[in-house]
């Protein structure tokens, strides 16, 4: 069962905004057992509309479409789909009840452009959305489903989940489709392929692996579509298992778990706390550490010591040191990790500081340059890491690599 | 002149990934002048990359492909490319000896796979990848340019402002795109169409207008396309000055640039600083102004005090004031404000407090309530502000506000 997803308007195709309707409405396709085909992204026009959902047609049985549904002339998707699919347009009481309420509730005159989103093509099934006033549509056309929704990104997220995959499961008798994603790091991704190369190859046709490298990272998933589920589903599960079994000392988890997830599982199992020290990373290992819920059980403090002096005065690390050593060294490193466990009053405390970039590097230091540190109750350790040369590639990297720190230790502090 | 990017992964059509590439692509080709027709996805498979490409090169003048192209065996992009087009492979010496000086400084083996790096089509000229192993390609076939990059996010960028939009400018004579965009608060859009559209209706048929709604606000964007670029030029300026006439309470900016980046530069050019005391926010205010370059000139220091005892050891918060109004309190706020600003020595200090969820929540305060202050050399503001309901929305919020907050301080002393 093939799907293609189509996002409709110009301000996509001049790069305005993130598409991130057509990632969810795949997420949920995939866990559906739809293979998503392709997706489209086009401006709003009504040829290219019209053009783009008849070649979504002839390859796949369900197509979504998101956006181009507003009360506004630049919105044109439900007046071409109704030429389109013919029939002429309805006026549906119970939508403009809706938007009348809503409307009133916010404090919004209800005019005649509002009044206009509860027109709707006489062929479609009416998807009623609660949280938004453009309804989704259903239609039914040449053995195809064709679904069109709003593109405010939690109106279509709700329809989609509580009106558009019930129907679609209800509809078709859909198969299955297996992923299974295995979080490595420590190994390039090129080392990584030679060491499982004998595994990979010995894959049947059916088990599809993907290698998706990221800061530090290399995910590998293995991938089954549209397949018998049980017995796939095993065997999926044993060739996963030997692959594990080819590289244990590089498997820091599985499917979407990151290693902040790990360290925020561990150190609240364990009743411990953390502080961080970040100069070159900026707040982004305090950002991510805060941003999953029940940090606040473990996550003490952070300190973001840009400036030399509020290394100082915020860590108590000795200006001279700084002056000496620079304010990128082991030294200094070690200082803000130790300083912040102090300050903060905390289990652990990691530091960072680097040279970000692109400005500040040199000969010896060149910019990429990072030295960690991880402080805990029994001793203090300190790596340099070189994090290439893109200011963002180097926030990420040095982020990922101090957190790792702080996982492998965790992880040697628990045998 | 027409362009189609093509992102290729299964990672993308399952929903693994959210493709950003596509948005700076399309960006990037909008500034030169060259309209971005389509945007599509395809899976790793060499059919349909041949299908989808000879599609986008009978309407496109320009193809921007990204991914497939690592090391491993899922990456297939450069093969097909070279089928397609011909004349075999060669070994490119400059190539290989620059991935293996880059993954000999990353002490990572270099192996066959890595060497394969290095083989490129012979009809394509290479782009050189300064920030990665795998070269980017540009071929000329037929009138069009098809460009192919790799799909890692910085290298992409990279090769795209380096080497890919020069010479698209040097090889095509490029018209002009002209946008302008309106950010208005306030008005519902259905409210905001009524109230322009006398304006609107008078528009010349070659300026196209959008709308586009989210939370909060409503950004109206004046487009010309392919324009003898001084006369639209002023056209669009004045239309562009009537809209602001019509509803001048309701703007509140311009364009797509980022209020932090807007701040950036004004403190920058006053040689003013800036320090950040967050809670709810936890190192994501510091995060954004800290990721762009040359924020160390203003950048002083943040704090991430999570924990009550970190507000007073950190920031000088009384611990008294703490347990008297709770820790979400305007008064808490406004002492972490002064506290930061005082112990970073900077002349402006933000600070966020709140509960982000999804825990934490009472009927007085429920999740999403957020107290955030700014001190400043004459005062100290603070604001209580409802930012959701969701932990990742509060915080994406709270920082967007407070950030906010100082922009419109800023402007307001600029005055």
């Amino acid at each position: 069962m093939n799907a293609t997803i189509i996002t409709i308007g110009d301000e996509i195709l001049i790069g305005q905004i993130v598409d991130t309707n057509s990632v969810s409405i795949a997420r949920q396709l995939n866990e559906a057992g739809i293979v998503v085909h392709e997706k489209c992204s086009i401006g709003d026009d009504a040829d290219e509309i019209v053009r783009t959902l008849r070649r979504a047609m002839a390859v796949s049985q369900v197509v979504v479409l998101t956006g181009g549904l507003g009360p506004t002339k630049d919105d044109i998707t439900k007046k071409t789909l109704a030429s389109l699919f013919g029939g002429g347009m309805r006026f549906d009481e119970e939508v403009a009840a809706h938007v009348e309420r809503m409307l009133t509730a916010r404090g919004i005159d209800y005019n005649a452009l509002n009044r206009s989103q509860a027109e709707v093509p006489v062929c479609c099934t009416v998807l009623f959305n609660r949280h938004g006033t453009a309804p989704g549509m259903w239609f039914e056309e040449a053995g195809c489903v064709v679904v069109s929704l709003p593109g405010v990104p939690f109106e279509m997220e709700h329809l989609m989940r509580e009106e558009v995959m019930p129907r679609l499961k209800a509809h078709f008798a859909l198969r299955q489709i297996v992923h299974r994603t295995l979080i490595t790091s420590g190994l390039a991704e090129s080392v990584l392929a030679k060491r499982i190369e004998a595994w990979e190859e010995a894959l049947p046709p059916y088990l599809k692996l993907a290698y998706l490298p990221s800061a530090g990272v290399v995910r590998l998933r293995l991938s089954a579509y549209e397949v018998d589920g049980e017995r796939i589903g095993r065997e999926i599960e044993e060739r996963f298992a030997e692959l594990q079994r080819l590289i244990p000392a590089y498997v820091v988890g599985f499917e979407t778990a990151t290693v902040e997830e790990q360290v925020h599982r561990m150190l609240t199992e364990r009743g411990e706390t953390l502080a961080v020290a970040e100069s070159c990373t900026g707040g982004r290992i305090a950002s991510k550490f805060t941003a999953m819920a029940g940090a606040s059980a473990y996550f003490r403090a952070g300190i973001v010591s840009y400036a030399n002096e509020a290394k100082t005065t915020l860590l108590g690390v000795d200006a001279d040191l700084i002056r000496r050593c620079g304010a990128v060294s082991e030294e200094v490193a070690r200082a803000m990790a130790e300083g912040a466990r102090r300050v903060a009053g905390a289990d652990y405390a990691l530091s960072t500081t680097g040279i970000a970039g692109p400005a500040g590097g040199t000969e010896e230091k060149p910019v990429g340059t990072v030295w960690m540190a991880l402080a805990t109750p029994e001793r203090t350790l300190a790596v340099r890491q070189a994090c290439g040369t893109d200011r963002g590639q180097v926030i990420d990297r040095a982020s990922a690599f101090a957190i790792r720190l702080l996982r492998d230790e965790l992880q040697r502090r628990s045998r």
